[in-house]
């Protein structure tokens, strides 16, 4: 039985509303028994691993530098692409749907490319707007859309 | 003499008033003696090198897939990176600065991959009216607003 | 607390003493509570991946292509790369140090960017000799030569 | 009318033997109107650029980091991967044929790369004697063997 991979992308720096519904889409996601993978620094990332983590849930973070030790510490499974913003791709590829938590033009440049990849993005806080998005207005129902769109 | 290397990017299909403007856009990069980059394929990226060619300018196609074979004629060099999408992150590096033609979610994701890196990103024909770019209207008016972009 | 992550590489074809051998290996570490991290795919990647969910460890693939779907199903988290061999530099990385089991070119490469990285690598059944791996005769040997050599 | 591309490497580092060699094959491609691909950085890559550009050749640097100011001065066109040892793939996929100048382990890793795909390497002054390389003696016979080998 392969368990889905949910990702959830945002900021490295964020503030604190949207660290608070990072957090809670990690336990969300937790509950459900999913897997979530971000990006492993700081920010959304932190936060919604550190929500996945505190329900007992399961985190891999793709890093874009060299080193295991660049990943925050809720993260169960360092993978290190030594990549930079390419390793995004690698995000997208990996998880069955996304989750965009606010974000600047990194997490616009993966929404992209998974929208390109053909995946479902669930934007939350989010400035873009970008059309083939779906908009959610607080993490259980982002979280809702999100589980609903894998096929 | 290190030359300048300004990326065109845009859909690997595009309408024919796209492929115009690409391909007038190639024909003025070459004119002032700058390197094309792009994708190497169709579309954007086949009008834009087409352009540069017939005015006798260089061009350097960064491939997804894993042959030589997949470039479009117009393309000098061919770089096989059989990396997907994950080679436009490789397009915005290589490039001192960007040209967007149109394009879609592609496209888009490379913009803000740009973006992120703090190259300056000119559009042109563009539905995304992403924050930071620069709009041009015409294609002299876009090679010129890149090339004074180039530090 | 940070898990340990051992890759074991190898060929996607090999015998039926190289099976063994790798099933084994990941037998082992399973048992040791360590994370195996391989290529996902068949061979030696599945042979020492079905060692160790048979002990009840956790195992990791680092695809090449661009479906969770290409993994062995003793895979349970799927890193879907779509980058071909340059994904073998991912496996390198993201692991403490790594076990080659028998092989051709693409183990050779890998041994090759793992050293170059500074990583230990053990080579049990290895046609290679390259210098600076460390020589295992059998697969709990090998698991004690690579724990050991983790700072 | 396609280019032929022929990849050119070793190490960033390299005795003086070694740079000459290195520099008479990139002359020597040059005179036979080949594109020379290497890493773009010192040793190997720099020598062989170098007898390129003193015989009017071209040269591209397929580079680690993520500046186009990190290749030598002999490199015409810069591709920033920002991929670390990765991009060796890229330089692999990018030739024709590769002609192997010393070289230690990122050498040996490129070598068993390109072997995997498929390609020809031509190896001179090589202390990894791998089955499947063809050994030249000499600089120009390094080039024709390799010449020789393009389909």
């Amino acid at each position: 039985m392969v368990k889905m991979q949910v990702g959830v992308i945002g900021g490295g720096v964020c503030d604190n509303k949207t660290e608070m519904i990072a957090e809670e889409i990690g336990r969300e996601l937790a509950l459900r028994g999913v897997t979530l993978i971000c990006g492993g620094l700081g920010g959304v990332m932190e936060a919604s691993a550190r929500g996945a983590k505190r329900q007992g849930g399961t985190t891999i973070g793709i890093l874009p530098g060299n080193s295991r030790e660049d990943a925050n510490r809720y993260i169960d499974f360092q993978i290190v692409t030594n990549m930079g913003h390419a390793r995004n791709a690698i995000i997208a590829a990996s998880s069955d749907v996304l989750i965009a938590v606010g974000g600047e033009y990194g997490t616009l440049s993966e929404i992209a490319i998974a929208l390109k990849m053909g995946k479902t993005v669930v934007v939350i806080e989010s400035k873009w707007g970008i059309e083939g998005t779906i908009k959610a207005t607080d993490p259980q129902e982002a979280v809702d859309f999100a589980l609903n769109a894998i096929p």
